[in-house]
């Protein structure tokens, strides 16, 4: 049997019980309606037990999508440097990630979330809470219209994805990272600061 | 057995067979080197019956990739009018398909080609002859542009497609289209028109 090093793992079972709970709870109730606790007795062990094995609510929920990048981390080096450009540093570091290896797992979630009703809620609650709230929480527009300058953001990225990586329509699918960047950063620019009214 | 009216189907094992060797044809070679010819021959039938059968060429391939609807008789009167504001009844007219029952064929179709690479090479090349090259082709901007014009406005689509559909972030989901006919015109628009160098 190999060493094992690090955290523990736990056992299983435990591991795949909370994991269990834990995405039927997101899917169910949505992100910031579940909580540990309740997720915690769905899987009949303790609170603290979900929380030693998986952190906080947020990292169980990144756990539940199988989400190996952390929003929390990347979003404020994009935001930090205030709203000019900041669709175009949208567009790069989604590019940056999605062409990594990263990406092949954002592409399982994908087509798992088109085919299962099940998944799509996770991913819509993991894109709403954790990418698209931080995305235009700190933005200087009306309150009102947050809501639907994230998901119009979301449109043209989930598209992006689509003609890059799965219907693979050339040139999208085969261009330079920079050349999409300075054609589709003014599209998110505009969805996150701009006149949306014609 | 019910009474037959109107044109005679076929035997429909001749019909599967020439629509399986079409599939076969169009996604391995293209849909512009495929060949009626090449296609009956695989079929293993004479190039009349398959026009009897399926009509032109483009016919057959709406028959293969099971889409109710003909973009050479949707789409002039989407750009007769002219460039100014094309981005906007481009929007218009793709909603009041998607949001009828015609969506739900589309929906299908997207859903096996994000899990089939054959199924999503035949919607590639679907987009890319029967949609995006009519709409660029009259266009008045540099010839060697079109492509990334074309692919630039399906990404566009195919992420109203997925936020509104498939994942369904609101307000995208429930919004009235008129509504998002505002909202992401212009975004078609200067993918067809504007200048895309930044």
């Amino acid at each position: 049997m190999a060493r094992r090093t690090g955290r523990r793992p736990g056992r299983p079972d435990t591991r795949a019980a909370i994991l269990a709970a834990a995405r039927a709870a997101f899917a169910e109730r949505g992100f910031d309606a579940a909580s540990i606790r309740t997720i915690a007795t769905a899987a009949a062990v303790d609170p603290a037990l979900v929380h030693h094995y998986f952190g906080t609510k947020e990292e169980l929920f990144r756990a539940t999508v199988a989400i190996p990048i952390d929003p929390a981390e990347l979003l404020p080096a994009v935001l930090a440097a205030g709203p000019d450009g900041v669709g175009e540093r949208l567009v790069r570091t989604f590019l940056t990630i999605w062409d990594s290896p990263v990406g092949t797992a954002g592409l399982a979630l994908l087509r798992s979330a088109v085919n299962n009703e099940w998944t799509a809620r996770l991913l819509r609650e993991f894109l709403v809470t954790q990418v698209l709230r931080r995305v235009v929480e700190h933005l200087d527009v009306d309150p009102a219209e947050r809501a639907l300058r994230g998901a119009l953001v979301a449109s043209q990225l989930a598209g992006l994805i689509m003609t890059r990586y799965v219907i693979r329509i050339d040139p999208i699918a085969t261009a330079d990272p920079e050349h999409l960047v300075t054609a589709i950063g003014p599209t998110v620019q505009r969805y996150l600061t701009g006149d949306l009214t014609g």
